[in-house]
């Protein structure tokens, strides 16, 4: 097979520029890692048996070593003949192992034990070694950033309008924030992701066979691979383990499209206070050589709207008639391609962030250009607190003025009548954000400085 | 306004029948009580700025009185005029009360920080005061279902097909567990929704000019309303809180429709294990006057197809550019409805599964008719364990051969020689599964009753 | 009931300022309204019947009479009793007309049959007199702006960077196709919706005990309701009429959603080539007096998030257990919703395109400031065809250069040795072009005026 | 690279055993194929070119030689080095002509001219080559089953309960009108698919240079792929002809899904109406030997789950900031997967169907087991065509009677005094009907024959 025979872009196109992400989402969310991990399932299995006693160290180490050396292709061939995947993988490791060992492969379980409780642990660890380390890389990127451009002036945008000012370091911030957040709502819900070794329908029919206490043998099973069980099982796990997991993936995916988003915005033409880093081989466009496009960022929106709508998919497998219908079995392979288009997005999204071009004097700019209206909200906002009983329509008018007159906005006030008696309450640092409302930017370092701390310790801080 | 006049399903037909729910779903989620929630957050911070002395007493006084009587009347007609929800709010409060308290109506907040505070409080209460009640309703219905049919035995269904023995009140306690685990999930997202007062790009410019430490006078206005502040906000509070709400209320809907599903289902006339009652003047159809149709299982899905999609909203509302760019308001006001359609499915399934007929003759009958295919598992299972090197295959053979045969799997087995040594080892406990199935139940009572006992300890426990 | 007691923003908030269009929406997307096309349906069958003979003309008269007179409160009341909507509706009929003719009410009919055919009736209403008449108002809008500004130069944005010249009239041409083409697909899609009177079961058991031909009277009493039969039915019509119906209500929900994207990113301060029309009584914010915000083209972004992803109920409609398993019972009544939002939407972009403030000046002086790089695309491509062996990477490195120096494109260029053989080569025009590359915008004007042309015949000829 | 190092089940699993079926979606929808097909669009460019006269013959042969000869490999290296794609398809080109054809490679058009058109011309053979026919083929299985079975006795269901009888032919039937008009439809977006040579920003700007009629040039190139123009265009197509596209895809795969639905409920061990056919070496269960599981139905089920989702992601794609923001770019490289996966789906639907085990016995005897209550319909319509006043009231409580007594409803309405009038009026044939309600079919035969003519003469007529 040639990487260009492949059908998904996940596969020919977007986890290859980097030989070590590739394979760290490799080992994980390739079909490789899911039969790795149904085979460290029977182990453990059989680790559990041997401990209680059923079956022999001896029978135990057999099939432990065999399922170390099973392999996809071996497994694909024999349910090609029988088609049915885990008793195809439990006849390759049966014909392995010796005629005593056969009989405790598998022993107790149904096929569902095997593959939620695999895919249970190998989500947990693609969340835990694989997409929380690549979020808190950008997370720590977005940090840097943040107390960097803490007192970088910018003006603040609502409605795509000026409005007032803030910090570049307090909007990166936002995304400090936000993203922090996400990871640990992907901590928890990785860390919740349960097996189960209750059998065909759940109630433990065939392990009952063997243990008083078959609950406690499940336990045990799962211990050995960083698991819990469900409170409750069907032939499969309670989906909505799976599906918080997914929604703080999604989620976290949204985080950085709004990022992208404000990233392309901010590198408009005619804002242009940030900048995508461009190679110098890199070509802009096929027609207009001198064109320099936000294309990661793009790429970044792209692939989430490429993979949120898939949540979707999650909450209708969330319906499984009876004691399970199957009709979640292929839906649920595709759910792990959500994470590795997750995976590359953030190792995209920290690469360019890491070089973006800042252009503070561009931010200033634009601030300077909108500071006499900037300066209508503290001004209405004191005239009120000082007794003006109209305040808000008194400057509403005022700025009407400002537009047809060629007076700027602090002059116009300073000069007005009806302002007088209030401005001559106020304090000298209070007219001084009326007449440099470029200062006027609330407690943007502080705070940044503040979330940033936060997030540290919530994030990195041991235990 | 004729209630036929609307258009929503919501507004005509779907909350009517029962005068306490509508009157609680309204209390919460009609737009009077959007209204009401606002003029409280105007309320309170009238009362936080009283006590930081910025306002006297008296003046709250008279804001609190006011914002106790506008009407949702009065706000709809100001902002036709002025065309701005909150400032037509303001206005409102502004013109009843004395020249000396103007000023300090909606002094240092913006619009936001009224719009987003309302609106986490309103949902808070919703979540807490409506929609958790009703969840906990039907959870309380379901198990006592599960407790009283325990040892009901019911064959177990995978793929549609019979598959091993369970009982009913083991299938019922599947939904005792997952909506339990909801309802948790619920609460928590419910306790971390944020409000925010921080202004209109979220970095404090206004209660700067009045306070050192605006984040602890947003903290004194949030506390009096239940709730604490986002770690960071824009002119918005972080998305994420509300969208996990909505992913707790939309998963939770799954769980119903899932339950509605199965009750469908076991309802087919083929199956008939139970039946969703029936009023003596209710017609089944208008055709066909002998139907007796699971009207109510149905409506819960289709309801849920209605509402589950709409998560997809709260996904793209995540993304809104720089300080906010307000194409999440539109959006926002019908999310709400997604917690109304979710409380009235709850309340009506609780009503149905009430009155739920259990046909046990029936269930057992099922069992019976399978309960020489159900002893092939126990056999091959035992067989195994007992050392046969090819358990699985061998009793693959042995079933084709029942299908073939008019003999009984267990009578096929006990006559084979290739079983015979295998059958000599077994305990009698052992063989008596295997001539009696429907024994082979698992640990189904005894989890029920523990399942149960987990979730009550778990949802009605203190603290 | 008062509006405010309303749980959905439908009806509380968004179809009331404007009297005529309320009154529009409500006569085809009310619950009243849905009652009375049922009462139509029934209308025409009874007199269909007649037709054939199985009831005489008074019979006829005297169900039409009541037809026309049954409200929906008293079908709601009968409702609440009898727990059937449509046998509710029948005994309504029923209750008022003599004797001798109620037997005659719903003869042949099952529920399904009137259900469906009233629906598909109202939809195709609902489409061609409520929701064309509104796009079709604000696709005429776009033409004349279009028309009005095909020689206004505006620099075209790709990935939000300056690229080539177009004019603002080719831009919101891109509209009028777009558009015009969605209103097509929805004509079309209107038109194929479909009713049916096949029974119960759909294969006519019921209307075979009265005619040879059911499939005949089936095209009878559709015809009298301007609709054909289904190719096939079960209980009900097949679900992909409506599915196509909602892909290009959807669909057109799009291309306003695209459209306000555009005319919001137009606007934010730093571009400012257009602007929302402001009322002098407006409030832009409510601590920011001098804001001046696009929050309807906000509210039309908004509507689409609200909306689009309902269509996702539709697919799951799609499908439906045997010959109908009812889930889609209530879903379907949402459905409807997605039409108002749309009409809304629609109506509320036509009236802020017709007052759209354009500024020309600020549109011309955004290409003036790119009109250097602008030439490189003309210079790479004349180049090219002059015979230039490697010109999109000389050009390329030709306009790092312009970044780097202080000179302008064409001067770099025009004093290049490398370029010169070629410069030499090229037609007065050519040269022009490099020279004043604000010339550089291809068939825009001419390209405007024929494609509104197109619309205008494909939308508004006869026939 | 091994196909088990892939993440797409696409790619490792779904589409290898059938190799036949493998070769052909790789033809179209692997990223071989998209790179051949932009080859073609950049030939077929310098054939419109040199018909032209723009250049030579000879430069147009090599550039058609080179074009057929250039690999995905290489495309992908050089893309590593300067990160444009379409520009490196040029260079590559470029790199094997003689430095005298080089500066006619890609003249006039810009990337998208190439992408876009590639892409439609891709789609479009992917519709008419690959998928159509796939679908076709299912369409003749169904309408050879829906003949064969078209006088086999079944009874209808609604709400899942036993309703009037049905033929399963005429069942089956309702698939093959569905799936028909799924593939009229999918016939006429396919045959709509636009294509794009108008530069840039859409203008023809870089064209006009060239031709004084841009829109004749473009025509040339694209009708040699077999395409037409889009009405307007901007740096892309319009998104409508693609989501028109998507749609008829999606829709599909909704009928498939529901066929599926109705084949796993007619295999539930209670009804065993039908039967997925089974291999004798094929494993039902891991621990279950004895199970016959649908899984090939749950696969179509799942995959539907899977992948209708994704239309949200088209709608997403339609919105695109000025003359283009790529943010569609990664996003639609995902959308070729539903075709890959429905024409899967399509095949594996069309295998098992024609093994499928139909059951007529059963059927017949689930008809027989019903057939008292079937009875009530026709005696009501007839009771109330015969002028008793309230027959479904009447017919409504004889039902309640017919549970309560063990008498059935035949006898009980024959002997009732109530009835005896209107008993006396009925035909011969009428009373036969009541007596015997198998025979209770409507037109099921008849209609069966006419839709699969209907379809057949739609789907298979020349022209």
């Amino acid at each position: 097979m040639d990487r260009f025979d492949s059908i998904s872009p996940l596969d020919y196109r977007y986890y290859t520029g980097n030989k070590e992400l590739h394979d760290q989402i490799n080992e994980f969310l390739s079909e490789k890692a899911a039969i790795r991990y149904l085979l460290l399932a029977e182990e453990k299995l059989a680790e559990a048996l041997c401990e209680r006693g059923v079956c022999s160290r001896e029978t135990y180490a057999e099939i432990s070593g065999v399922c170390k050396q099973v392999t996809a292709q071996e497994v694909y061939e024999e349910e090609a003949r029988i088609r049915h995947d885990i008793r195809a993988l439990v006849n390759c490791i049966r014909r392995k192992v010796s005629e005593k060992a056969k009989p405790y492969v598998h022993l107790t379980a149904t096929s569902s034990d095997i593959t939620c409780t695999a895919d249970a642990a190998r989500m947990k660890d693609a969340a835990e070694k694989l997409l929380i380390p690549q979020l808190l890389q950008l997370e720590k990127t977005l940090i840097e950033i943040a107390r960097r451009e803490k007192e970088s002036l910018q003006i603040g945008r609502t409605h795509g309008q000026h409005a007032e000012p803030i910090t570049f370091g307090y909007a990166m911030c936002e995304y400090v924030s936000r993203l922090g957040n996400r990871i640990l709502a992907l901590k928890k819900a990785a860390a919740n992701l349960r097996g189960k070794m209750s059998g065909a329908v759940g109630n433990y029919n065939a392990s009952m066979l063997f243990f008083q206490e078959p609950e406690e043998f499940e336990k045990e099973v799962l211990a050995k691979l960083g698991l819990t069980a469900a409170t409750h099982s069907t032939q499969i796990v309670e989906p909505e383990y799976a599906a918080d997991y997914m929604h703080a993936a999604v989620s976290a995916f949204g985080v950085l499209a709004n990022l992208a988003d404000d990233m392309r915005h901010l590198q408009r033409t005619e804002i242009a206070e940030i900048a995508e880093e461009f190679g110098s081989e890199q070509v802009g466009s096929s027609t207009m050589p001198h064109k320099r496009n936000p294309v990661n960022f793009e790429n970044v929106k792209s692939m989430w709207k490429a993979f949120m709508p898939r949540m979707t998919t999650l909450y209708m497998d969330q319906i499984s008639e009876h004691q399970r219908d199957l009709t979640n079995s292929a839906s649920t392979r595709f759910s792990t391609e959500i994470i590795a288009a997750l995976a590359l997005s953030a190792n995209r999204m920290d690469r360019i962030m890491k070089k973006l071009a800042v252009n503070r004097q561009k931010m200033k700019a634009h601030l300077q250009e909108s500071r006499q209206s900037i300066a209508a909200e503290p001004a209405y906002i004191l005239l009120a607190a000082l007794g003006h009983p109209d305040a808000h329509e008194y400057v509403r008018r005022l700025t009407l003025k400002v537009q047809k007159d060629s007076k700027s906005f602090s002059d116009l006030l300073m000069q007005d009548k009806e302002a007088r008696p209030y401005l001559e309450k106020m304090t000298e640092e209070q007219l001084g954000i009326i007449r440099n409302p470029e200062n006027y930017t609330g407690i943007a370092a502080r705070k940044t400085e503040a979330v940033c701390k936060h997030w540290e310790d919530e994030l990195w801080s041991t235990g």
